[in-house]
């Protein structure tokens, strides 16, 4: 296997802390196309993640043409609403009338216009830790670029149709799918739980030396 | 749960793609102590990180009291060995003679003297998705800090001790381990397979529109 030493790429010049504490989840995508410049500095991105051992088992597998992803959004739309299913939802007027339910249901039904969409693969089953690192790397270069993305999963419903729809080998995991576009909305902040709650010290429970 | 909104910490200002593009595994730690107000930045950092539905399951226990790092370095020598068995490695002297084993083994005899160890927990089983995009946020920002931090796992014949050592409850996964400390060595670019070779276009093995 052949390997590089590469550069940062020049226009991943945003602060850390700004992309990082601006990453929110970016659902609604306008349709102008990602360049391939933008692509190959989120994938390069990706490929500096550490990885376990430095096995390099990650793989990403862009969709671009435009009758896969109409093919992949159709799966897509069933993985999400199988999902729901265990709640008893079956359809929109099923789900609670909040944003955090309807967003999401909206971009089932887009994921089928969106302008790329990226699959986080392994190629051994069960190296998750192998492959979220590089899916955040590429999410947050996307958003230093402009670029908005989701972290979203996938349904065990259609995983066998998707494996065959891209040829992906039957034991190579699929971990993620990540929708890349430009943002309809606002990148900005996030609400979260603060670190004295959320992190602890020398045992579970134990807050940290700050408020 | 209450909830906050941060601004990014003015310490978070290094270029993304340097941070990126330079997040070397430092395994070697010199002995000096990681400030509170580092560790919650870094800490902070991972609170941003996408996660499933916004339910921040994640939790960073931190372990910094030195007793406490002791006894955990006594089993993460023993979780690092329990791996190698696998290989019919139960010695030193069975190892390849290569950087690749033998900074790893170093790391196994010197996690006792870690300045900080940070465990990655999940609150409910299976939820990786939720713990290692923040993870990987810890560890960037560390990066952007000076200080060195690698991923590393435990193994399935310590789980049980390190979570009565911490009182973590039984239904909570550890997904990861990570050290932190400042390098003896330095950061610096990593080596890994092109994106020409990782990265497909609309079906596996179809290759990017770039060498």
């Amino acid at each position: 296997m052949s390997s590089v030493k590469l550069d940062p790429p020049k226009s991943l010049d945003m602060n850390i802390g700004e992309a990082m504490f601006t990453q929110r989840a970016i659902r609604k995508l306008k349709p102008d196309p990602v360049s391939d410049e933008d692509l190959k500095t989120v994938l390069d991105a990706a490929s500096k993640a550490p990885n376990s051992g430095n096995e390099q088992i990650g793989r990403f597998l862009v969709i671009r043409d435009r009758d896969k992803i109409r093919a992949f959004g159709k799966l897509y739309h069933e993985a999400w609403w199988a999902k729901r299913a265990a709640h008893g939802w079956t359809k929109p007027e099923d789900l609670p009338e909040t944003a955090r339910h309807r967003v999401p249901m909206q971009l089932a039904d887009e994921m089928k216009d969106a302008p790329v969409i990226i699959l986080a693969i392994a190629t051994v089953p069960k190296r998750a830790n192998s492959v979220f690192p590089a899916a955040q790397n590429l999410m947050l270069a996307a958003r230093a670029l402009g670029i908005g993305s989701v972290l979203t999963t996938l349904h065990p419903q259609v995983t066998e149709r998707v494996h065959h729809m891209f040829n992906i080998p039957a034991e190579a995991e699929i971990h993620c799918c990540i929708p890349l576009g430009y943002p309809r909305g606002r990148f900005g902040t996030t609400q979260r739980q603060p670190t004295s709650e959320t992190a602890y010290f020398d045992g579970w429970g134990s807050p940290p030396p700050w408020k």
